[in-house]
């Protein structure tokens, strides 16, 4: 039996849906799935402190690898014992692999067989990432998930570049697994196969088959959320999520909406990370139970009632939308730590009410209710599922 | 016996110095004196929540009138129910008389016998203030504390320019008195008196005289901290707090290093403000047991040691410089939030030992300690009075 074989406890499997609730046991303590990973850029989530963190529920949270290469340097970070030191926080931590900040950010790419040679998007510098450069980073980070350095495109994108690109990332994958039970430190971080192949189902089967051999701890469902429509999404999930292990968590990269969410869950995934929803509030829009509020508008000038009557946050026991309205008006950075620990907190409830569901057998119920009514206040409905292209 | 008799309770005199300890009695809870309050200049403390505040000590903070008179407008303040509930503070707050900023930040000032016409430095509106303006904008803020619209000039300024202005002061300081007594709401709002005069201590005593006069619950010296060497802050303070009535509070304007908050107390001054600890502090320089620190720099990057191992404040319970380095290099709000805090705090335990040596008799050993160890490495040296002209 392998370290990894009962790391993560599939407790119930909802009747109705391919949805299950879990608890993934690692070495900062238990998360409960499904969960939704805070991004926690530059060590930080953006305005946040840990304890607040701690206030919003957070179970873990995801740091990028890319950024923390380039500032303090992962080198900083490995002499302050490790980003939950350097960050002074004490539950989970997820590091991605650096590999879409290099395809998204960074400037003057240049992919080779062995890596990637790219300039820093700060100061121009030139950088070269390769599969053992990343495994090497985020060993020194030392998150306790650690994720393969892969190649995402965006969509749509040709058959035969995904193609070339399923190859790259399943050699990658295998190197960046090879060099962390070589050089890494495979009894501690659990490494995640990163399954791309973009909407065209053959090319997922076979990214997902090739990655199984590896047997990874876990699995991430890469390329979504880059641009394609929510109906490709879930029907991209509808083909792969079936062909990850079932006996291993399943992470679904970048999507963060409760929509989707909702529909990852009920496919099958267990962990899901977005910068979306601090991303929102830090521009002012909060969900609320009744409906999506941008509250720096005019309207809310006068509004002396919480974001969100329905929610127990610390924003939303003790200032107003007219108080927090001001603040993002006059630049005060409060305003944005208040609409960032609403958003949280809104999200963290959301993910408490949805395992519920899950772990009652209640999700069409769940579903139904929420596209009828909170969902549908926020502006969301059910996505179909598109046809996808034969392989 | 007025209704502000007694509400100021001198509880000791040192007796090497003119410094006392006393007591403030205000709607919101007491304050124990000599008290440094932290500025939220627009109905926040920037970068820190209410929670933030409550925790470095703070007993008092400090609002401005011209900034909220201009957003979010004092009506709407007035609406959520006032300054408190608008910024969920629930200690004592005083608020200046927005003529600071009007003489200070606002673009094309006229000055007439009735008040200042001025254009807002945000979007060049025209506004008016007036003694009468300025009572009605703090009354509707309704602060604990709240100030006499007077003249401040820059220094140095020409003997017959600080007579005008001191004249001018006396006429807006009945006004205010008036205005106060018939429209305000003099009996949970104190209203403080500020004498000007410059460095002229003639005009001190009779700006002082004349303020007497109308019995105000307390006093506060102006016109300091405006750009004079500390040999001048001091002398001003030596002909000056002698003036003031003994049984009221008095209150240093703008005042908030250290070494000033010293020799102020020792003087006999039992409030003070400033901006300057919180703004240093947003710009990546913190007061240390060990001396100033700018964090910020390159030396820190690899310090994995607290801000100051001597401090208790939550930044030094958690994080390294070099965490605190690095959030302030990639503009994360939290490095901002740590110093803020630091400062704050340091400041805080600094009043607290101050507030104890008065009352223990021991201020020339507390100063002579300042001096020779913490305030030395701060770079502090005790200021020698420089002599002012004769009246």
């Amino acid at each position: 039996m392998g370290r990894w074989d009962g790391w993560f406890t599939v407790e119930h499997h909802e009747v109705h849906s391919h949805a299950r609730a879990g608890r993934l046991h690692t070495p900062h303590g238990v998360v409960e799935t499904p969960v939704f990973m805070p991004v926690g850029t530059q060590a930080a989530v953006k305005t946040l402190s840990p304890h607040e963190l701690h206030q919003v529920g957070a179970q873990i949270i995801l740091s990028n690898t890319y950024h923390l290469y380039l500032r303090p340097g992962s080198q900083v970070v490995a002499e302050a014992g490790g980003l939950h030191r350097f960050m002074a926080w004490d539950r989970p931590i997820l590091t991605d692999s650096g590999g879409f900040q290099v395809f998204s950010l960074a400037a003057l790419r240049q992919v080779t067989g062995d890596g990637v040679r790219f300039r820093s998007h700060l100061d121009g510098s030139e950088h070269f990432f390769t599969p053992e450069l990343s495994m090497a980073v985020q060993r020194d980070l030392g998150a306790d998930i650690i994720m393969c350095f892969d190649e995402c495109l965006a969509y749509p994108a040709r058959r035969d570049e995904v193609e070339a690109s399923v190859e790259r990332t399943t050699r990658w994958a295998r190197r960046c697994h090879r060099a962390w039970q070589e050089d890494g430190d495979p009894d501690r971080q659990a490494l995640f196969g990163i399954v791309q192949g973009g909407a065209y189902p053959d090319l997922r089967r076979r990214s997902a088959e090739e990655l199984a051999e590896l047997d990874f701890p876990g699995y991430a469902v890469g390329g979504l959320s880059v641009g394609e429509p929510a109906g490709v999404t879930v029907a991209v999930l509808d083909v792969t999520v079936p062909l990850l292990p079932a006996g291993r968590p399943r992470y679904l990269m970048g999507v963060g909406t409760p929509d989707l969410i909702l529909e990852a869950v009920w496919r099958g995934i267990d962990m899901m990370d977005c910068v979306l929803p601090t991303r929102m509030a830090r521009h002012g829009t909060v969900y609320t139970s009744q409906g999506r509020i941008t509250v720096r508008n005019a309207a809310y000038a006068r509004d002396f009632g919480p974001l969100d009557p329905a929610c127990d946050c610390y924003a939303c026991r003790h200032f107003s939308r007219a108080y927090i309205r001001h603040l993002l008006k006059v630049n005060e950075t409060l305003g944005m730590r208040l609409t960032t620990i609403h958003n949280l907190r809104y999200l963290q409830r959301f993910m408490e009410r949805l395992r519920q569901a899950v772990r009652e057998d209640r999700l069409p119920e769940f579903r139904a209710a929420f596209y009828r009514e909170e969902g549908a206040a926020l502006g969301f409905r059910p996505p179909e599922p598109e046809p996808l292209p034969a392989g």
